[in-house]
């Protein structure tokens, strides 16, 4: 497939209403099973969008505390044909991974929130095209810096945060943008890359409030049109 | 929480629109962090709703490959304060677990997947009220036969296959229907039970589509309203 139908295919597809059918070909995101070896030993299969296949296995590898930075990375090579990702990493006693409070003092007017999330739903090509896939985004109160689409919400998140470790974009001061439903996973994620602010357009989950409480995060959920819930450290919320 | 509330919880909440902010108290999913612990050893800690905790667990283990039948379940004990599940199994080698094709002949009208669909929308209490959790269901063409939310979608269809196989409620010539979009995942659990039609409000992925034409399985797509789309063996779909 071109660039242009990256992470997307076409498929026929009978469509029934109330009228009749008709044999039509639909757009259909792309499932792709990529399988990370990480210092000669598989790890895991991910079921992925195949877009910046790079970017996943070393956020994937920094979510679950199996590289620290860019410096303990020797090498990643991703063979799209086999659906295989080989990294070797500079070995290093397990780390302890204690979340830590982000104490970023970063302050956002609600405007500049809803502009972000009126920005970040023009940018989901895959999703407005295929209705199937999940986004994320990095941003500062301005402009959306990091953008990523994937089938899996947590992907989508690890794509944004592979990039700014290979690409040394910082993180802190910045605000995560999300899709999909707000876990606790999520909010780890976040928090171990010292992000203070997360938005997403849909709903958190008890668990993810208490540990945005705990962690420091300002978590916002249903950030739709004009409208957003502020579930925790609304203090970064300007008035 | 009592049982009108189960899956959900009250959390303060800063609501900002344009007209202004106001503190006021919102409908939260519950995220229960569940471990479970197979024949003394630890498995798996799953993110779920914690209602039908059994259900998901035997369906959980059964999708897995590790449990094929109630016949081979010597105990389930959940331990909701501690989020534990412990199961005995009897041991077994473990399974080729090769794909079989489904060959169920059971053929429906579009206007039954119309208003199986508008049943299930209606019986999702969790979702309505907080937005934050998927559903599954088990029909036949006219009636929805289990039901199920959770915060994750394979955990939702996971419960209904739990139930069924623990009340021996037989799957053949049945239905799933799911809130999620339609991965590789979901099609291997549903082939496993032999179910021949999956409908889903959302996207499938390509992945879905080729592996739904392999196994014999109808996938539908997109059931909205009176309209789907039909992306394999659209044979069992009557006109």
């Amino acid at each position: 497939m071109g660039e242009k139908t990256k992470g997307m295919g076409l498929l026929p597809v009978l469509q029934v209403t109330e009228e009749g059918r008709s044999d039509v070909e639909d757009v259909v995101a792309e499932e792709f099973p990529l399988t990370i070896i990480l210092n000669n030993q598989e790890l895991v299969t991910l079921l992925c969008t195949p877009v910046n296949l790079e970017y996943l296995v070393i956020g994937f590898l920094f979510s679950e505390g199996l590289l620290e930075s860019r410096q303990d990375l020797k090498s990643i090579a991703v063979d799209k044909e086999k659906g295989v990702a080989r990294v070797e990493t500079i070995k290093k006693p397990p780390e302890e991974a204690l979340p830590k409070r982000v104490e970023a003092q970063i302050k956002i007017l609600p405007d500049e929130v809803f502009a972000l999330m009126e920005e970040f739903q023009h940018r989901s090509q895959i999703f407005r095209t295929t209705g199937g896939v999940h986004a994320a985004a990095l941003c500062n109160r301005r402009d959306i810096l990091v953008f990523a689409e994937d089938i899996g919400r947590h992907n989508a998140i690890d794509k944004i945060l592979g990039e700014c470790i290979l690409n040394d974009i910082p993180t802190d001061n910045r605000i995560i943008i999300t899709s999909g439903r707000t876990s606790s996973e999520i909010l780890l994620k976040a928090d171990r890359r010292n992000i203070p602010v997360i938005v997403s357009i849909s709903a958190p989950t008890d668990l993810a409030v208490r540990l945005a409480d705990d962690l420091g995060i300002t978590l916002i959920g249903f950030a739709r049109g004009k409208r957003m819930n502020v579930y925790s450290h609304s203090w970064r919320i300007k008035s």
